[in-house]
């Protein structure tokens, strides 16, 4: 055997040792031996970088940007920016003020807020600094935003990219990279009106997008709680069977059923119970009926529930959103932090692009987090707070698909002017003419080639959309004149040289109008 | 000895033991050796990873955002997005089209593209995926945008953060997570057309931010490699002497010729020589006394960059912004891939912040890079482009200053009418009215409270700078009116329920035009 085989044996059997005797530690060790271990296996890392033949080693580069992740076009950056747009009008409609947060937060800021969701956290490399992760959603963030500010109110609107190591399913617009819209209200007042007013904020937001139909389903985690109550799942188990009913929405209940008794420790009886109240759903008439339920009626929690269920009901006739509402019982949003109602935005019907109909379903979600800021305060101080995020990315999917399709038209850039010339060595005129024109704030441009064909300048004009054409010549230059092309209608006409800013801002102004009568 | 001390004495001994045969097998391992290393250091981690006390362990948690990072107020935000929007109006008055990538990219995306600044590039961890970094810059990811999508012309704009593992100095707006506005034009064009626009960008951007006077200083990496050339310094030597000029805004010359010799390896005469040059700052006449320079005009590159020089100042011209232009030789920006002409864009006076005076420096920065694109392509196939991007954290950071100073009054929501009531049990007919309001697209709030006090609502006008005040009570609504309040004059006027939309909206057009007006 050669030195390094013989090394290798060692290495091996010594780790192997190592590997046992932790093993027998597992549940008696101290933590200084702890930290010991930590301390060794640190300095084998250190020492396997310095090594690292593998890491170096050539392999052959693929273009791409990471797995989940997209860049996005200028055609896709139009329409984003116009859907978001349009969602921020809504918030500030309603007052909402607008906050930032860092891409990522201290690792122990995410850590136990997410439940099993927790392993699909990006974590950032250890580089000798603090431990960092990339933020999973904005609600935490916004949190622990308000309880290191020691602010007790705030209506803020938040629109950020978020992380998440999932298995992306990019067709129906899910990446591992992803905008978030969130609107929420934190604050002590009194219950539901802040609730409600975030479901007026989804239907209104909705509306806008103009992408179909919609429900926006609501339940309540107290409720949740009581009816596994009622049914005899003990206390300790309600957030794992919640986040098996969860599932309903992607399995049939006979899965669900089978994964609460199999993982989740749920007996047959109270899963069978489980299963005819997650059939439910309605509204106002509902609510009465299972206020009389023989078992809901006698849990604390599940009247809680449902009286603020029906208020909630009662504040959203107010705001002329109740046929939009549907109470359903199926509803149980996984993530932990939630302690009362809890929201969802379904599309309810496939959405047409080009002949093909695509499903999105879930468009928006969120709930009422009372205790989430208070797990950050080192007094405990709680500030409720209340919130929906909508999830645009899928608005995104479905209006580039129908972009696509050639169903929806898209200028990428809002030029109103380009200066050409039909002639050689014009540039530097070209060049006064787009600094007078910038100057009087005319969106304009002009190509970058000394000397281009008159054909390709006005190719561009047509492909861009750019509805007026400076075009510069000799001839018209000495008459102290240059002419002014309508694009689309291919007319021309002599315009004093003094005289163009004043033209074309006056044929800018008339054109918007026209665009403004049209819509 | 109890147990657990022999155990621990025991697991130091033998990884002790690991870490002594693997520094005898540093210089011999082969890749399968290193390769069962790894899996046995993984395993151990996985191991550490189950007991795990110590991340456990109750630790005095902070509460804070990471190093050199910082969230956004609402009072920020409104400050940062009108900032924004500034310079987005600027970019699309050039017809530049909008952008996005991921915030990551594959890690091997950035190597070798920032020279000595490659050690600020955060990483992420290793989850056994791809090796991800977060971008470092905009340029990169645009470079590899353009050869990934096979793009060879297009104008853009990209607003994004970037980040850098440097040492923040965030009162002088320098933080690790920033934002980057970058403009660039790639595409194979005539010279210096392309690269006067981005001067002309620059200098529109600083004037509508209107924060002092500025200078747009400009050289070329041609000119720079002749100059390094005709003083004697080897060929391989230029990139590192020319970082080294970088430092000539925060070093003294003294400072800069000690580290030339002493850690780049330049001899103490060529050092002079270059210490002369980088003396020189001016305008057309310079070039021209540099183009007869006995020793400049014998190198092709310098002769090459200052021909460049020339043409660059001919249309920064005919574009209206040669008085703000600066011919410096000892501009020599760091990063690796410039080849052409290299900006950058400096405050030239401190800026007026309360009392004291903040000095900003340097405020924008670019240049051309014809050759990144082509690293990226399999087929080295190269895109010419030139950008340059705008640091507004430190436009923000004056701003900000300014704001809490009291010379800039910021408004933070832009709600128009608060909907109050001076009564008990009104908050049914509040949020009726709210709802016509939203409907009606009238930015409205109300109080969430069932019965809050008059005062406290109309405190909250107030401080809130919301302009109109509508006000229910029992003996209005009896007589089919409710009270629409003027807050800033403190007057009340009846309005027929039935008409307040159409009096509000009258109302919120006219306070609208007196804004303007005050413009």
């Amino acid at each position: 055997m050669s030195f390094r085989a013989i090394s290798l044996v060692k290495i091996h059997k010594t780790v192997l040792r190592l590997h046992n005797i932790n093993r027998v530690l597992t549940k008696t060790i101290t933590t200084s031996a702890c930290c010991k271990i930590k301390e060794e296996v640190a300095k084998l890392l250190a020492l396997k970088a310095q090594l690292a033949p593998e890491d170096a080693a050539p392999q052959k580069f693929i273009l791409k940007t990471p797995k989940g992740t997209r860049d996005y076009t200028p055609q896709q950056m139009t329409i984003r920016n116009e859907v978001l747009q349009k969602i921020i009008t809504v918030f500030k409609r309603h007052g909402a003020e607008c906050i930032d947060t860092p891409v990522f937060e201290l690792k122990e800021v995410l850590t136990g807020k997410y439940g099993e969701d927790s392993k699909l956290i990006y974590d950032l490399k250890d580089q000798g600094g603090e431990i960092l992760s990339l933020r999973y959603d904005l609600t935490v963030p916004l949190a622990r935003y308000l309880a290191m500010s020691k602010i007790n109110t705030l209506k803020r609107y938040h629109i950020a990219k978020v992380y998440r190591r999932d298995n992306p399913a990019m067709t129906r617009g899910r990446y591992r990279e992803f905008y978030q819209c969130d609107f929420d209200i934190a604050g002590q007042y009194d219950p539901m009106v802040p609730d409600a007013e975030c479901l007026r904020v989804v239907s209104e937001i909705l509306d806008t997008l103009d992408i179909g139909r919609y429900v926006l389903k609501v339940n309540h985690r107290r409720l949740l709680d009581g009816m596994f109550e009622a049914c005899g799942v003990p206390a300790d188990n309600f957030r794992a069977t919640c986040s098996t009913v969860d599932k309903l929405d992607k399995l049939s209940w006979d899965e669900v059923r089978t994964e609460m008794i199999n993982e989740k420790g749920v007996t047959p009886e109270a899963a069978d119970k489980i299963g005819e109240y997650v059939r439910l759903n309605g509204g106002t008439e509902l609510v009465d009926k299972l206020l009389k339920d023989e078992k809901l009626s006698k849990t604390k929690a599940a009247v809680e529930g449902l009286d603020g269920i029906k208020l909630l009901l009662h504040y959203c006739e107010l705001f002329g959103i109740k046929d939009k509402i549907l109470f359903d019982l199926s509803l149980a949003r996984g993530l932990d932090y939630y302690t009362g109602v809890i929201y969802e935005a379904v599309l309810t019907q496939p959405i047409k692009v080009g002949n093909e109909d695509q499903t999105v379903g879930s468009i928006a979600g969120g709930g009422r987090y009372d205790n989430l800021v208070g797990m950050f305060d080192s007094k405990k101080k709680q500030v409720p707070c209340v919130g929906v995020s909508v999830g645009v990315e899928r608005v995104f999917s479905v209006l580039e698909a129908r972009a696509a399709a050639g169903a929806l038209r898209v200028r990428t850039s809002d030029v109103d002017v380009y200066v050409a010339s039909a002639q050689k060595n014009f540039l530097d005129e070209r060049m006064k003419i787009c600094a007078e024109l910038w100057s009087a704030g005319i969106k304009t441009e002009q190509s970058y080639k000394k000397n281009p064909k008159m054909l390709n300048q006005l190719q561009h004009c047509e492909e861009a959309g750019i509805p007026l054409c400076v075009v510069l010549g000799e001839d018209e230059l000495r008459r102290g004149v240059v002419k002014v092309r309508d694009v689309g209608a291919r007319r021309e006409q002599d315009v004093p040289r003094d005289k163009l800013v004043d033209e074309l801002t006056a044929r800018i102004a008339n054109l918007n109008t026209q665009l403004d009568g049209n819509k």
